[in-house]
């Protein structure tokens, strides 16, 4: 059988995720990348063809994908990107932008459709595999509301959001932020109490700040602190530290999170589900269910199905390389 | 919009669990029960229709359900009882004998495809709900393993299996087991390990028996200790109780469960998905599950689908009552 060809479209920490993962999958190979900035990719990729991601029709002639996996990003990327590809070629990709994606769907779906094409949005693990986890907690449970936390372990888990929008502020010259769930607020969900929570309920935030010189640390602390949206509303604690700290001690891409249900069964007998998963890379955890959800996006096609899917239109079979018969007698 | 109207067929505690849970969907209602005796269960059930379930196409012409929810046991009822009433209405079901499950899916398939039904198979939580995660823990994280785990908390999960199998020792009155995880086990899983285990290297297994009048418990023991199968491979501890002390002590029905793989992405980042369960009744928690595959049911049924699906087969979508739009804008 022949291998199903990837295009990874965006060379980051998930297209390189994606490229390493495509590894690990044996009916899969990667036909090729495509980046805004090829030239910048040839310097450290070698075995691969590099061509210009504008030159749509001409990656697609040469590369001849059966799924390209876009790697770029939900603010500047893939809401232009995304309806643009999918009019071309079968697609997946991680819009992780929550309150946008009713209408990134339908703009994937109308542009899927019209060429038809499969367009798989939103996959990675919080949107995607928790959307999954969050549906099944509530029709399993029905009434119990999932929540979810992140950052369970002692070091948290590394927020890019977060991240970046610390180095927006002036004197800031590096930063990263790690999330930590707050250990009573989870156990509040899972004695059944369905609380109503504040963001602040639930998580802090550790922010590790490299200062540009000169800059006034009590000034910048309370810059952070009082960020609407990303830090005002919790409890935020900010550590100045030295460069070298940073790169040594906050380098990797760690993160981690939980989904918790709770409710009960009958007249009155206490149910939980929970679902947790730890990332050594979150970039790479997203690559890997990207990887998935391209197997899925071919066979769909192939099926002669078109438009936009989520991880909640697409059958968990579809996502293994395990025949029927392998699923029916080693998985059930 | 009308509901979905389901016929219990059987009426234990699993029957009893659908008919509770359909009371918390909204979207459903109990059309009535059917049973090998009505006369005992019109004794406690005067609000809903109870008709003989061997009368199949009168209970059918009576009740018009859109479909029915089998709670009969995997070893007698369902292997002859699943694949007739598949050929005449939409069923679900909880076949939970996991070597026999691809036999029981291709006489289900034949029934069903025949006659144009949809029959969804063993729903619960396992097989069903850690069938799911196995795979998707397998998608995921290609080359990892995913172990499952049973009565991790301290009470253990109640196991009706081993439960049944102790009441057949002559000389036992009566008895319960309870399962229990090895957590250093779970542990070396969590660890990447992916170790090759024994049964006895993951459970021990705990007995409360009520022993006969005038019954040598020590010969009872043993007879327990090398039972094949069943306690032979397992450290087991047995423990000789009063009547009294078994009603009082072990009379629900908890159990508890987790499914957990572990490995790499990239090149060696660890990773590890787990999914967790804790149910106050678990007969009710396998009626909660089969009552939304019911809902899954009826609406592969509406696409005009046939034959029979597991889990692995349809879309979470499909499972809840939420609608397209609700799922895109509260779930993803």
């Amino acid at each position: 059988m022949s291998k199903i060809r990837v295009v990874v479209a965006g060379y980051g920490n998930v297209g390189r995720g994606v490229i390493a993962a495509l590894k690990n999958n044996p009916d899969m190979e990667c036909a090729g990348i495509v980046s805004r900035n090829p030239d910048r990719v040839k310097k450290t990729v070698s075995d691969l063809p590099v061509m210009q991601i504008a030159d749509t029709d001409a990656w697609i002639s040469a590369l001849q994908p059966d799924v390209a996996i876009l790697c770029g990003g939900s603010k500047d990327d893939l809401p232009a990107q995304g309806p643009a590809l999918c009019g071309k070629v079968n697609t997946v990709d991680s819009f992780d932008n929550h309150s946008r994606i009713p209408e990134y769907f339908h703009a994937m779906d109308a542009a899927a459709t019209a060429s038809g094409h499969v367009a798989v949005i939103s996959t990675g693990w919080d949107p995607g595999i928790f959307s999954l986890e969050r549906v099944l907690g509530n029709a399993f449970l029905p009434g119990s509301r999932a929540y979810g936390f992140y950052g369970l372990g002692e070091a948290g888990g590394l927020s890019m959001g977060h991240s970046d929008a610390l180095r927006t502020i002036p004197g800031v010259k590096d930063a990263r932020q790690y999330t930590h769930a707050i250990p009573e607020a989870i156990e509040k969900v899972r004695r059944g109490e369905n609380p109503q929570f504040a963001p602040g309920d639930m998580h802090t935030r550790v922010c590790f700040v490299v200062l540009e010189d000169g800059a006034d640390p009590e000034k910048i602390a309370a810059a952070i602190r009082t960020m609407p949206g990303y830090f005002a509303p919790y409890q935020t604690e900010v550590n100045f530290v030295s460069q070298e700290y940073l790169d040594e001690k906050c380098s990797g891409f760690p993160h981690d999170g939980l989904v918790v249900a709770a409710g009960v069964t009958g007249k009155g007998n206490p149910a939980t589900v929970e679902y947790r998963c730890q990332w050594g890379s979150n970039p790479e955890a997203t690559a890997n269910v990207m990887v998935a959800h391209a197997r899925a996006a071919v066979r769909l096609a192939n099926e002669k199905r078109s438009g936009a899917f989520t991880i909640l239109d697409i059958p968990a079979s579809y996502f293994s390389l395990a025949s029927k018969e392998e699923l029916l007698a080693k998985f059930m």
